[in-house]
């Protein structure tokens, strides 16, 4: 048998490789550019606000004109503009929002975001006043100065580092783009990613009828929906299937490497004497940097360089595909689009293998010992349910081979079990990543 | 003020109404299903794999035949289907794994994924045995019968329920559509969701130049990427800004009505008054089912019927809308789309609100005080770090207004203060809910 290596040494060959694959940058609108990798620092031009603005509907005022008011001795302001208070002045009112400053005394109608009048500091609440025809307000309540004012620059100051070169963009991150009028930003190309499945035993369930004697290929098309769930890093593209031929692997590796950034070969990563995958590498003139890695399920995964691109030889049981995907194609994808990570986190080894890599990790209590050993990462299928005390508890899913694809579709997410520890004892502590959705 | 009803109130008339729209089906490709919501239950027609088949690359046998083999003294086991172990028929070999059987003390070399012939019980892993060139294997160890066999029907039985109705369709689902051949499936339509932004202070930063004095609109752009953003359950529409001005309002809340399921108007919802979004409501001939709940922020949130479709008014600010979103809009989405939840988490409110609302929740101590008041629902923006534990502690981002949209991108996360809850306390558990990506 071959000799393995551990996967912290595999992960250590494919993170040095991928430093010479770093993917390109493209320009994309702000609104396009959800789940893409940001290819550039993104600074505030200016303050957010731009300027004082009331945070609530109510009247611009100075706070401290109304200390003391009470409804009993309501304090009461004239509003600014009017000489004296008189109604009607249609015009000036118009355009107080921009020109009329409040004044010692004085108060203005306002609403929720709009500027504050000079002099003003406060905004007092509808409520606790009451306006009367002749443009005076009764106060009844006072407001301390600042009360109910967003003031400039508290959400963002002008120059202040807002999203880092390297963060997947979500959400919020496009509202902040769009709040400082970023209309199209830098971000990582998605990498293309060719899968080609390999073997005689199965058929292609999209374009061919039931064989009978056949499997139909499930991994092409679950290697492709991880590489879509993932946000927006990759474009996956099918080549189809090829039969185990060694000319004819060969013939649609080269052609698939013509369109691809990286290849995914699935299915020929066995021992056994079918194995053209290895064959099909170094007959290309590529060179294998692993084949067979201590991971359960997915020891037969290999690595390579093939005319200058990455290529990954992955086993062809359905949970040992997704198993070397977690745990090697997924990292070294990331390290290619330069994705950052956060300094707090980096300290996990492991959340920064899993989490980070575009997954979400609970922690949760291990409901059964789940067997292992050491020299050998395990990838352990788990349900999860609450136990009383609200913790999560961690079921392992029962299985019987790789091939159980269920086992996947039965299970919550994932717990690694790594090469260091004899397995987890019952009740231990376990961190489990989450399937998206 | 207006009185304003609790958060679970409010969810309990978003629920109910929502069964009144339940979003219709269409029927997709399988491998274009990946995050829809599926409408049918998924049953096996047959069993996976369909026949017994080898595990490992080596030699298929009857393992009672191996009993006692030792590399001192090897059993010896002759080729099926050759009189007496001749070389070179090749003709029969060719078709020998369809017709020929494995009889007492015979073998056949056999290869991973293929089906086992009739006859033979386990498969000899290659190393424990060496062909000799006149067909005939000496066996070095002994192997169980079953070993090294995939059964017929072991991944997946005939009949077997494998997708329930009502679940989001992850990569792994896909696979298994795959491995039956479901060549497509049944989904819930994705919702069309029109999303207008009211206001005279904002303008559109993706058409227009930034205007002096005026707010960019930041609203739109994040409803719109946080509906794309949870699985394909939804199809935002922008309509863009429409100003102050209840006639302007009007018109386009029916105009857009007619273009999508479900209306989000965001931004004209305080207690002010501009605040037309009620108005509109009622002068359309709609009803205003709530208008007010004890959320923070979010609370003038508003829901209502118009032209018989849901409408919701949700408050300007950029978090109070996203409080909103999460609290009320995504519930009633995920119920309109008959998304089912799993039995266990059903115990857990929270749990059910959140994670299973197309959202991961990590379990982790509050880093300090997060202060709440009994009767109000807290939507608090944390920051996650590791202790020293190995747990996650869950930090509260300071901020000092709902209009902060910052505090949303330098979080990892939001924390759900109940309202019969009077704050947490320092080192307290909480469950996040971790942002996409």
């Amino acid at each position: 048998m071959r000799k393995l290596i551990s996967l912290g040494e595999a992960l250590a060959i494919l993170l040095r490789t991928a430093r010479n694959f770093t993917v390109g940058v493209e320009r994309v609108d702000f609104d396009a550019s959800l789940g893409r990798v940001l290819a550039e620092d993104i600074r505030s031009p200016s303050d957010i606000p731009p300027f004082d603005r009331a945070a609530m509907d109510g009247f611009a005022v100075r706070g401290e004109d109304t200390f003391g008011a009470s409804p009993e001795n309501p304090v009461v302001l004239r509003k600014a503009g009017t000489a004296g208070g008189k109604e009607g002045e249609g015009r000036k009112e118009e355009s107080s929002e921009e020109s009329v400053s409040v004044q010692a005394g004085e108060y203005l109608p306002i609403q929720t975001g709009m500027r504050m009048p000079a002099g003003s500091n406060a905004v007092l609440m509808l409520e606790y006043a009451r306006e009367r025809s002749k443009g005076e307000l009764e106060v009844f309540k006072p407001v301390p100065p600042g009360k109910n004012v967003s003031f400039k620059g508290e959400d963002i100051r002008e120059g202040e580092l807002l999203l880092k070169s390297g963060k997947i963009l979500n959400a919020y991150d496009i509202g902040v783009l769009a709040s400082i009028s970023k209309t199209s930003v830098k971000v990582r190309k998605r990498v293309k990613v060719g899968i080609i499945a390999t073997g005689d035993e199965i058929f292609d369930p999209k374009t061919q009828a039931k064989v009978e004697g056949k499997i139909a290929d499930s991994n092409s098309f679950v290697l492709s929906a991880l590489l879509s769930s993932a946000a927006e890093i990759a474009e996956p593209i099918r080549f189809g299937i090829v039969k185990d031929d060694l000319g004819e692997i060969k013939d649609a590796v080269s052609h698939a490497l013509r369109r691809c950034d990286v290849l995914l070969l699935t299915g020929g990563s066995s021992v056994g004497e079918r194995d053209f995958s290895e064959a099909v590498v170094k007959e290309l003139g590529g060179e294998i940097l692993f084949h067979g890695v201590a991971i359960r399920p997915g020891e037969p995964v290999g690595f390579g360089i093939v005319c200058e691109k990455p290529v990954f030889l992955l086993p062809g049981f359905p949970v040992a595909t997704i198993s070397a995907f977690e745990l090697l194609v997924r990292p070294f994808l990331w390290e290619m689009l330069g994705v950052s990570y956060s300094s707090d986190s980096q300290t996990a080894e492991q959340t920064k293998r899993a989490w980070l890599h575009g997954r979400c990790v609970v922690t949760a209590v291990a409901a059964r010992k789940i067997p292992s050993a050491v020299g050998r990462t395990d990838f352990v299928r788990v349900k999860l349910r609450k136990t009383e005390e609200g913790f999560f508890a961690a079921e392992p899913v029962r299985v019987s081979g790789s091939g159980i694809l269920s086992s996947m579709t039965k299970s919550d997410g994932f717990v690694v079990v790594e090469d260091e520890k004899e397995g987890i004892a019952k009740g231990e502590r376990v961190l489990v990543c989450l399937h998206s959705f």
